[in-house]
């Protein structure tokens, strides 16, 4: 379960009433205040917090440009130039609050989007409690042959079995041994803050994250994308599902844009040209390397 | 005036109605949204958005410090801990977004806190206004003599009156022909990009400035500083009252440990411990420097 | 003539001997120090420090990704890969160090490149020189009629003529308002902060600015580009000149991947395997609106 | 062993010849330039590259503040001033980098501080080495009974020695696990980026860290405190030693101004000014917070 019966009660209370504000809402991000998505075994993502709307955007781009953009028809229609565009500033104007529950590992890679604010639990101050991250079965994938950095087919059988039971084990064994270490019960009691570092990266933290929105979709086009770590792409999953109930317009750009768009470079663009004309372009003429040759042929091929 | 018809239009309507809403609201803050405080002779500062309260930041440190900080009975105190022992992150989960108008002089002083997000108008798509600040007489100060970058007291009799026509005609003949090279009336007309140029540092600009609290704390205590340019101290201090009502204890906090505070070397310390033993100290005997003796001299004497 | 007396007495005296250093160095780029590349009428670039070269890109890599990368058979192979794949952490690993001195509109364009650290001539405690960009003729460009942040033709006869005199004019007038306001002869004398927003946007004011090659590259990508004003592209053109000398792996792969690369959204690759495989495709079956329909076909024609 | 046989192969190899540079160059930090300093017991700090010196400091405060700094008579005075002064872009203007192994949970702690760039290695692409740090016999302290994040005495006899054996082996069994995980041997072998997460938080990692000065030193202004933990404060003092040969005058700087020196809230700064005119002040009549009353004692009692 992933949320302690206090903080239930503090989503129960804050869900309780709504105050009046003369602030932009959005109706979509309403709904989702304060309700905890699961995500892995013992993680979630809440909404604490957000600023703005797909109108907030527009309205600071309007500043921005003045006359020229009132030509634009539309907010989706302006949203979309400033997407192709990369005028990220005013995507700027939007900011989003996050409660996140996550294992260390999770969080180690989360963590290099440096422009954030975070405020994570403390484990020189406090206790961690015994929550670790045990993959689903089907999760349990064997290092890629082909990638450094990939995953292949999920394990099977014995070895699948034996993984399980030692990351079982060993997170439980050394749990025991870190509350034997801080106790005080008939011994001084060792602190917190070294007592810690026994304890393996699958064990779960949290914290609040705040960033803008321009961020938040750099995050989602890093974390989200099918080259990304699983353990962290389902928790940019449910962050893209509630961002596209916040900003919809925004979302649906950045979705034609970034997720599903590619950049070509120079010789991949001549060589689409080419290519166009009817000429017979192979790796051989392309100009390209065999690995860049791949990735072309991937982006011109039919999309997952 | 400092808003202009569609501007006064836009804010009466967004005044309105208010919606529901989950989030935190701070009550103090609502009354100033969209609100345009003059500032200057024609400029303004009004609150378009916030997120958070004072509850958000003892919210945000109790993530991370846990039991700890629930020792600290009441959210004032760990405020004043949080500010007092420069734990800046919770003060980073509040947010603010504001509508400047300022003069393009104070712009640039302004836009060196790199930690903000700006939308400003754009004199490359759109036409300035003919709006020039032209301080009022007693602002109007002579170079101090013993500080490079001070003011000494106000102008008085001819060279005042010679200062203000001086930038009132040089402003408006600027604007005149800014006005004439970009018309397209029997001619081409220049390039906004280039006209602009023209104009000098006293026309006005407006901006969207968004920032967290953390930052906007250290804006305060830089620029509502007595040693910041007047023009540049009164957007600050528009911004500071607001702030007080935002988030009155962050605010309280901030007044008592930063702006009303001291930092005091370890030399000065050590001077301070031994006037308290009754030794005289002098600035031949402190080990500072003339400079940096008057400035401890200043900090001993009575505040203003 | 761009550098004072002062300033290239200052060079001289640097280039004058070298130091032994135990630190990586870039032959390209030694070349460049001190040297001022001038730029626009009164300008200059000139680089004073850097760290970093090719190699430290790599080496930062290979501390990331370990054995992986070593497979990648040499430094420039790696480096392309790293571009294409927006590993951009490794090129933060190289820093530059440029003095430049640049009108003030263009200065302010370029300030909102907000990773860089920057120490600007401040008019509050000196003086400005009477140094004012004066377009060249063939540079007095029209406003485009089809693009509201785009140039025209250049102006031409009478109307260039009366645009350059009023541009010299007008600023010659206030810099004499300026130093008669500043002058303590038989007066007063207006402060410096006040009497300097009496001066033009096209006045010269310099500056240090570094930044990493990562964000180095970002700028040139938005300055060096054909959509940025002329003003600021001249900059940028004369520091990618600079950074081709320093880093040619780095910048070659920039320019291949960048500068001449263009990002497809989803629906223009859509768009690309339809034509690829014999259809016909229109704005009006291609799903893109007509503005990007028009861009889309620029991408597929003939590069510049 | 801190270093590979590759690492010491490479640093060889870089101090076997100086290269002739125009650069700045700072004599006190060459003969650091890829030396290795042992920090805890597997750790090391090394310095990879550094830009600037003391002189490059000044120089860029001449740019920005130009006569009024040539009035301050020495290079030294100026830095003292500019420090004072909270003037802090110049400080940026010096930048360092470094090649730091270290346990996982500091560095944990240490990329908290955002405005750095960071190459680590990468446990998704490589395989880690069996080293984990294990305290020293008095560095085991107990939890301070006073303080939520501080450290009590020195653990003893049969308990510390528990704690040793309880690191030693729950850091040796999940390494032999993750290590059979891993193996293809007979089996498909999991994922790396799976497999890691069986480790402790004490397995040493180690990356490239490059940052500004300014920022280096609000680095060792937090790090170096007597509030940090034991294990990254020894980075910092490593840190702190080489930044003293680095730019003496800025470190001395540093060290009188904030290391050394203490904030005075505006109510302790009353309580002062009461106690030099030989008021009998208490925590009663101070206006303070117990907690406040006594850490403002601190400030006034001795210096350890």
């Amino acid at each position: 379960m992933p949320l302690s019966p206090d903080q239930q009660a503090e989503i129960t209370e804050a869900r309780k009433d709504t105050q009046p504000t003369l602030r932009a809402t959005a109706p979509g991000m309403e709904k989702h205040l304060y309700t905890a998505h699961p995500v892995l075994d013992h993680g979630f993502v809440r909404v604490v917090d957000y600023m703005g709307d797909d109108a907030a955007i527009t309205q600071a781009a309007r500043v921005s440009y003045g006359r020229g953009t009132k030509a634009v028809s539309n907010d989706e229609g302006l949203i979309r130039y400033l997407m192709r565009h990369w005028h990220s500033t005013p995507f700027e104007m939007c900011e989003i609050k996050l409660h996140v529950k996550l294992p260390v590992f999770v969080a180690r890679q989360w963590i290099r989007h440096r422009t954030a604010n975070v405020n994570e639990y403390s484990a020189r101050y406090s206790i961690l409690d015994r929550e670790f991250y045990i993959p689903a079965r089907d999760s349990l994938a064997a290092q890629s042959a082909t990638n450094n950095q990939g995953r292949g087919e999920a394990l099977e059988g014995a070895e699948a079995q034996r993984v399980l039971d030692w990351l079982r084990e060993d997170s439980n064994r050394a749990y025991d041994h870190y509350e034997a270490m801080i106790s005080t019960a008939g011994q001084q009691g060792l602190a917190r803050e070294l007592a810690r570092m026994n304890l393996p990266a699958s064990i779960y933290t949290q914290w609040y994250w705040k960033t803008d929105l321009h961020n938040l979709l750099h995050f989602l086009r890093l974390r989200a994308d099918s080259h990304a770590q699983y353990e962290i792409r389902v928790y940019a999953e449910a962050i893209a599902a509630i961002t596209a109930d916040w900003v919809p317009f925004a979302y649906k750009a950045h979705q034609d844009y970034r997720m599903g768009g590619a950049t070509l470079s120079a010789g991949a663009l001549d060589c689409v040209r080419r290519m166009l004309k009817g000429e017979e372009v192979t790796q051989e003429n392309s100009g390209m390397s065999k690995g860049e040759w791949r990735e072309f042929q991937g982006v011109l091929g039919e999309r997952k």
